[in-house]
């Protein structure tokens, strides 16, 4: 019987969430796996480190949102540029092209109502045996939630931006 | 002035407390830092994953430990390395060679007595300005809480192994 593949969640108000999914992007490039990084809020104009990295290891990286919702000018779009987000990590989700796929950020969409908690949970269900996958981002939905084999909630402790130290370039991004 | 290093603590029993410190490690590694891996809990005997991307990186990594305790079958020796392991972390530490060290499994040497926590905390507080820290592992000593700027408690919502899936190369390592 083959290995199941597995579904991660990070979710929570603490760091590390995005984090902790780069770090197993890096273990999962190491043993030699297909990886897809679909990342749901950040836009192409984001020069992330992660994103360099990704290149540098040959790993498909695709930041497809428009920024963040509270710097949007034009929501309808911001949502427009959600829903295509997902149409087109769902269609690669279905494909069976990977060992693991990191949907970064997935759960603002679904929280934003630009896409349906169901739609998420049975694209995520029904995904090819060899596709793991893991989701990142504040209040997970209770049907991935449910779905998921391993559920982690990063909890703030403590948090440098509470004491207004800014997000560092090498560290946050 | 410069901006100040920081000081993250990942803790908690949830996964991910080293998956995220190794995120950032890719991301130290896009902006060109200098980062150290040291491992208290690993030996070098771990073909781990984050090693292999790290040496691919050309990031010093050193798996100092001894396996893990409960599968130590001499306790002294075992005591004995991760003494050795601290000394040799604190010494690259008070070097200023580093943009990032990454103390991975630091608490449990201290955790175990082997390593004082006052030696910890001083070693972290005078470490030099430009070095930025991320120290991980359960319970996290209260000085080295304190001192942190960023701690985050990883919490176990759901996780595999209590459903009996092991851990999963590409994944966990």
């Amino acid at each position: 019987m083959p290995v199941p593949s597995r579904l991660l969640v990070n979710t929570g108000d603490g760091k590390g969430k995005s984090s902790a999914a780069f770090g197993v992007m890096g273990r999962a490039w190491a043993r030699g796996w297909t990886v897809l990084v679909v990342q749901f809020l950040k836009s192409g104009t984001w020069k992330v480190g992660e994103r360099k990295l990704a290149e540098h290891l040959g790993i498909e990286f695709y930041a497809l949102g428009d920024g963040f919702t509270w710097e949007s000018t034009d929501l309808e779009r911001t949502a427009e540029l959600g829903r295509e987000a997902w149409a087109f990590a769902a269609e690669r989700l279905a494909s069976g092209a990977y060992d693991l796929v990191i949907l970064d950020e997935l759960t603002y969409p679904v929280r934003y109502g630009w896409v349906s908690e169901d739609a998420v949970v049975e694209a995520l269900r029904s995904r090819p045996s060899r596709t793991n996958v893991i989701v990142t981002g504040r209040g997970a939905p209770e049907g991935v939630v449910e779905l998921a084999d391993t559920v982690t909630e990063m909890r703030k402790v403590k948090h440098a931006y509470d004491q207004g130290i800014r997000a560092r370039k090498g560290i946050e991004y």
